[in-house]
């Protein structure tokens, strides 16, 4: 099936002189997720990871894709003609690299311009340019052999209102105008779509558990265009964008309005804009290619805010326990499978009140699916759950009141030495990092050791970042903050971390064919004592689930880890017993007893 | 006085038009400590301190250094006309910034062009050409008033032998034009004293604790220059250097020899080599202004290098360990000065085989003295210790070995319980990160947290980073290694910790006015286990002396902080006890006891 597509596209290629065609993951917006209609990268290879691009040429098909997805990627490849390059190992070259070197002189490099950023496109116009061959960059390929594609995502829209957005969408208007200002910029397109719902607060559907609206913003000092399909808007939005003097046009009508600009200059993140929007600007328009403003905005989360979404933990973090209770004391006893627990999860999440969505594709993995740090279960690979073992389940949900991520892994019974060591070396790195205190300043690369250190204490590690900033009632994974140890250009998760960013605390333990552990939750970064050394800064802990004691070997703990892990159960126990029912308070009572 | 030799200045800046003239603490090699000959800027500010710059105008006299120096500055420009620029505050203008606002349309900034580094000429250049002005850089003006200005430095220079030197100057010279090919550069103009020395084999006494030789080398594929005054060289080296094929020429004809080069490409670091020096270059050399290749070399210590710096820090710690004995048991019973302590730590270093000099002035300071990081006891100051409260000790010796550095705290008597915690606190670290396991790739932003932990939990800091490089029988500070959180890119002490790098780990307390605490040892970085996570690495430490006993509070300590501790404390007993007297053993068993 694969190798047909495969063969079909080549003979596109063939009729217009494409001699590699690349197909990156990508939506028009440089999404994370993309809606089905985006995944063009899957339908060509097979390969369902969220991250990942494919590079065809007439002898090889290629797909790179990065370290969480290397054990998924060569199990879902396996039987198609498609090659693996694992990135960012050693010896495996760039897509750039594979492009120049593949490249013949005079040659013709293809991909649609609008699911490549501009960023990106720059350097292949450099590769091509320096073989003195060409770019084909207006017309989708994929498009042509996919017969059976989904349509584009028309979801319908709604407003998030003042008192769960926390600041009105006038004075985030006006904030960005500032900057626009301060930057000497007329005209600022932003067409991240977290940033537009962010920015106009509106949400919506269009996105798999990513709760935003297809669209693009044009914004001057004194206009703010909104480019959407009219068709999601309801009357209420309607009647709110004309309040606001938000104007809204055709969602292709962009292209249109970019190309009409005449002079001046134009704010847009050149890593994030397509490739298409970029070059219709004319000759003579100054790009200041910068950080969208509303990054840095967005990431720092307002009191409301900050309040509503310690409350979405609060109901969360009941789902999670009750359904703990649940899972320890049924296994065994009936049939439970990877896919049936998740189902029965998110069945307890759908009955907290203002609940809207899951915030991702859960992951509930048994035994050596564990080490698969993104896998999904599915109907062939879904796992019934023995009396033994680990289950790791990284799941989330979207609330009106905010957003949640978060990661338990249960013992279901029998577990060996080992696990339980490197189970307790895992706990013991998550409530050390969310117990940090630090001056201001500090980024997630300076902290990042207190979380993986007990696992470099006994050679292991895990083989991403410790943890990522958390969208509210958007992206689950967020910019510009995070947890990690060296610093990844690409990723720009290495801001200072400011009062009010929300960061996901996730150490684990990944053993390939064996299993999977890890520990999340989700932390806010609050501001502690100022004095003579500066300004000191802590975590508030606002994941409210037990850590499992059945996997905890206290032996190896000190004192202040146990005192850690004492105070987090209690403050669980506190938090979210009023909400069980008595047997489950009991329950919870034991498994959040004292050390 | 100092106002005298201020008033005097101002008349030669008059007579030249001078508007704005810079003082700066520099030899013509960017050497971190200087000979007498070039401590201008003490000359005419009073300042002692090793690092700060004068700026002169016609109304103010400034003095810009740097937090490690606040103190001490204050004190001594106390009763001057020199105001304190405290670098890195809020509010206060950098040099750059300074001279910016001061200098007049069309006015003169004048400095000696051989003690400015070119990029720092380069930036005052700017200055002065955006406001219509000019430079003045061919005189030193100091030199014109100072009338009993000591004479340049020109000590005996002397062979290091490969023995000691572990590998030979000719291999070291041929990485080096490895180099030079990698970069496409025809030449290599080399003026730092430590890498001159380092790369040569050659050692001397030219600057007070760092034994170097004043000089410069050019280098090209087919020669190597020694710019040197001939006078400091014994007949065993100059029969070295013809064997090695090094040229001999004098110190002065650099000027002349880099003013006749003829086209190419010249491989030198701007921020080190002097403006004049490179404003000599001919037009059409193409200047590749990158890191001394020296730089990373040196930093990595060979197996000779390092084997022998455990000597050195043996026979070091043997003094160290005797000294505390001898102040834990005459304190209270004979007069002892911070100066007499301090002369007879030295004097248990002269007694230690192949001890060379003291690698730096020692730092005996005694209650609020402790409080300064940079502290050295002068007649005035030299406080009389009592039987209580600490004594801060850093300190460290130049052996044929190695170098050594490190710092004790002594409890001389009763501690406050604060005084104790505070202790214990900055042990903890010291320990903490000389026990960290981590994967290649980390830098000392990335570990900083391991030491700095135990401070920031109780909203205590330090002001300056954990750790620096340490030069082999060279400078004692020394990049690109070091400890500290936050990157500060004109230190250059960030870089990716290598196997053989040797570091100091040395957290401190510092309450102005009170007490100082510091405990310094050092480590070397060495290669773990290598497994499918990456390359680990771990410290070994290489510091023996107790760490004070007396200031302990077991209590406020993990059992893992107890665990480190106590190890380390066997070590130093297993490693120190046999040079020493029964009675002194006896004691060290004592203060080297399990807690």
């Amino acid at each position: 099936m694969i190798a047909g597509r495969i063969a079909e596209l080549r003979e596109e290629m063939k009729k217009r002189g494409i001699d590699i065609y690349l197909v990156p993951t990508s939506d028009f917006h440089e999404s994370e997720y993309v809606g089905e209609y985006f995944k063009a990268r899957k339908y060509m290879t097979g390969f369902t990871g969220s991250a990942g691009t494919a590079v065809i040429t007439m002898e090889e098909a290629g797909l790179w894709t990065d370290g969480r997805y290397f054990i998924q990627a060569e199990n879902e490849l396996s039987g198609t003609p498609v090659k693996l390059f694992r990135m960012s190992e050693e010896g495996v070259p760039k897509i750039t690299e594979y492009v120049e070197q593949k490249l013949p002189q005079g040659g013709c490099l293809g991909f649609d311009g609008r699911v490549i950023n501009a960023k990106d496109g720059d350097k292949y116009e450099e590769i091509v340019t320096k073989k003195g061959g060409r770019l084909q960059v207006d017309e989708d390929l994929v498009d042509l052999i996919w017969r059976d594609r989904p349509s584009l995502p028309a979801e319908p829209a709604f407003l998030l209102p003042l008192e769960y957005a926390g600041e009105a969408a006038a004075d985030k208007l006006r904030r960005v105008r500032e900057k626009m200002k301060e930057q000497e910029a007329d005209v600022h397109i932003l067409t991240s779509l977290y940033d537009i719902a962010w920015l106009l607060n509106v949400r919506g559907n269009d996105i798999s558990h990513v709760p935003v609206v297809l669209s693009f913003v044009m914004l001057g000092q004194e206009y703010c265009n909104w480019y959407v399909n009219e068709k999601v808007l309801n009357q209420d939005l309607i009647t709110y964008l004309k309040q606001e003097h938000i104007t809204v046009k055709g969602y292709e009508e962009i292209y249109r309005d970019v190309e009409a600009l005449e002079g001046g200059s134009v704010l847009l993140e050149k890593a994030v804009v397509n490739y298409r929007i970029c070059h219709s600007l004319k000759q003579g328009i100054k790009v200041v290619d910068a950080a969208n403003p509303t990054i840095d905005m967005k990431a720092v989360k307002n009191p409301v805010e900050l309040a509503n979404t310690v409350q979405a933990h609060i109901k969360d973090g009941v789902a999670v326990t009750k359904f703990m209770y649940w899972l320890k004391n049924r296994i065994g006893k009936e049939e439970i499978t990877e896919i049936s627990a998740s189902d029965y999860l998110e069945e307890l999440r759908r009955q907290q009140e203002h609940f809207l969505d899951v915030s991702f594709d859960t992951i509930s993995a048994y035994g050596p699916n564990g080490a698969m740090m993104h896998y999904k279960a599915t109907e062939e690979s879904n796992a019934v759950l023995k009396a033994e073992g680990f289950l790791l389940v990284d799941s989330g949900g979207h609330y009106l009141e905010g957003t949640t991520d978060i990661t338990r892994t249960f013992a279901l019974g029998a577990l060996s030495r080992q696990q339980k060591e490197y189970f307790t070396a895992v706990c013991r790195g998550n409530l050390n990092l969310a117990d940090a205190r630090f001056l201001y300043g500090c980024r997630g690369t300076n902290l990042d050791i207190l979380a993986r250190g007990p696992l470099w204490d006994i050679d292991l590690d895990y083989k991403c970042g410790t943890g990522h900033g958390v969208g509210h009632i958007l992206n689950v994974h967020e910019d510009p903050n995070g947890f990690r140890w060296r610093i990844v250009p690409e990723r720009s998760d290495s801001c200072v971390l400011e009062e009010g960013m929300i960061t996901t605390d996730e150490p684990g333990v990944y053993l390939e064919g064996e299993y999977g552990i890890r520990t999340e939750n989700e932390l806010i970064c609050r501001k502690g004592e100022k004095n003579e050394y500066g300004q000191f800064m802590y975590f508030e802990n606002i994941t409210y689930a037990p850590i499992d004691l059945d996997a905890i070997l206290p032996e190896e703990m000190s004192r202040a880890e146990k005192r850690r892990l004492n105070q987090y159960h209690r403050m669980v126990y506190e938090t979210i017993s009023p909400y069980l029912t008595e047997e489950e308070g009991q329950w919870l009572k034991e498994y959040t007893r004292e050390i």
